[in-house]
């Protein structure tokens, strides 16, 4: 398994983590509480890219399960994110040009569980994740991952569109969905790809989509606004899949 | 909006529930309770199919919203159920082949509600579902269709083996999904189509399999089993739009 997670609890505990280089997804401070070693902590958090969520002292309590988390707790995956550079070599040893997942701010746990899924069966080469706003590898994440999670490798990165710009340069194409796009079918999608999925309520971002080569629209005929976010990543992701066996 | 959902607690409201012919998605018992109006509504349950669950007091107390429930809770679906015949009527106003999403089983709402959602996309005329075993429209399934419960009818049948060979007069053919079947862009589902949902954990069962006329299988290159099952549905049901399109 190349996943599990773990609550860490109490300051030692928690600076060790970051100490020891542990990706650490998510942390809870005491509101209010400044003292020398949470102030430590807190630098360590910033430099390391952690969220922090500063919470009251019942919901920590709440979080404990050994109630001893001295103001501070964390949610640390033993999981091991995975560098984007891994993936390409992945491809090169294969033989098959890249195929990425890039997810804009997937917030669901049950989507983003989906979506590595997918990705492990569409033989993707890994997925690539924000660091921050997103939802990180939690338990509710490898669940529905359905032990996707341990075949296919997950990214996080500091910033989703300079990774785009960087595999550019490695002759990637990038694909987003959105309404206004050119029919999925219409486009050329079997070269090297990066296919970018965004959240559930706003779409790809403005930014993101700026940078993508290409936009994708998935045909329509109902009355409502759009998929589900795995289930657009998954009708996607198989006309990639589709493109490539040349069917 | 077609759907709301509703607790409707004691003995004469559950009655009057029944009587009104309004559909009851499940019903809890206390326990033991064995008295004349208990009776009298297992014996409406049984006709109308309901799911029926005994529990403790402790939990009929929990699910309650009045704090008297006289030992008898039952969820009510305000929404209206639809009648195959007018899918069927449906399509050919529409001039269009009958396409149908039959779901044997889905037990998980987010599941459910992402696949109503996929439906309404896709251009089906509705959605069939078991009465026994399966998830019914909670409010869950109505959040989860993002509104697509408001325009894509549901159906409830007793028996979806019995629907299928009823169906199957009309001329509609009816494909499920199998890692054992043929690839689906080898197959024709451009016609008339029923396309068959398995389960989460089991897949289609054995006895609906058989009666299908088309087995088709997604193209899985990864280590686990299968996709989540409404991804799985999405890919599915766009081969089917794919295929209809002539792309």
């Amino acid at each position: 398994m190349r996943y599990q997670e773990f609550t860490i609890e109490g300051r030692n505990a928690v600076l060790e983590a970051y100490r020891a280089g542990r990706p650490v997804d998510k942390l809870f401070l005491l509101h209010g509480c400044q003292d020398g070693p949470i102030l430590t902590i807190q630098r360590e958090a910033k430099k390391k890219n952690t969220p922090v969520r500063y919470v009251t002292k019942e919901r920590l309590d709440q979080l404990s399960e050994t109630g001893k988390h001295q103001g501070v707790l964390a949610y640390v995956a033993a999981y091991e994110y995975a560098e984007v550079e891994d993936m390409l070599k992945d491809a090169q040893e294969k033989g098959e040009p890249p195929f990425l997942f890039l997810l804009d701010n997937i917030e669901d746990p049950h989507n983003l569980g989906a979506i590595i899924r997918t990705a492990n069966q569409a033989g993707a080469h890994g997925v690539i994740i924000p660091k921050n706003r997103a939802c990180g590898l939690t338990a509710a994440v490898a669940k529905t991952s359905a032990g996707a999670l341990n075949y296919t490798p997950v990214a996080r990165v500091a910033n989703l569109a300079q990774t785009i710009e960087k595999l550019k340069k490695e002759g990637i194409w990038f694909v987003c969905a959105d309404m206004d796009g050119t029919r999925m079918y219409d486009l050329n999608l079997s070269g090297p790809i990066g296919l970018v999925i965004g959240s559930e309520g706003d779409g790809v971002g403005r930014l993101i989509k700026e940078k993508c080569d290409l936009v994708a629209s998935v045909p329509m005929k109902g009355q409502i606004d759009s998929l589900n976010a795995s289930v657009a990543a998954g009708v996607l992701a198989y006309e990639i899949v589709r493109q490539r066996l040349g069917v």
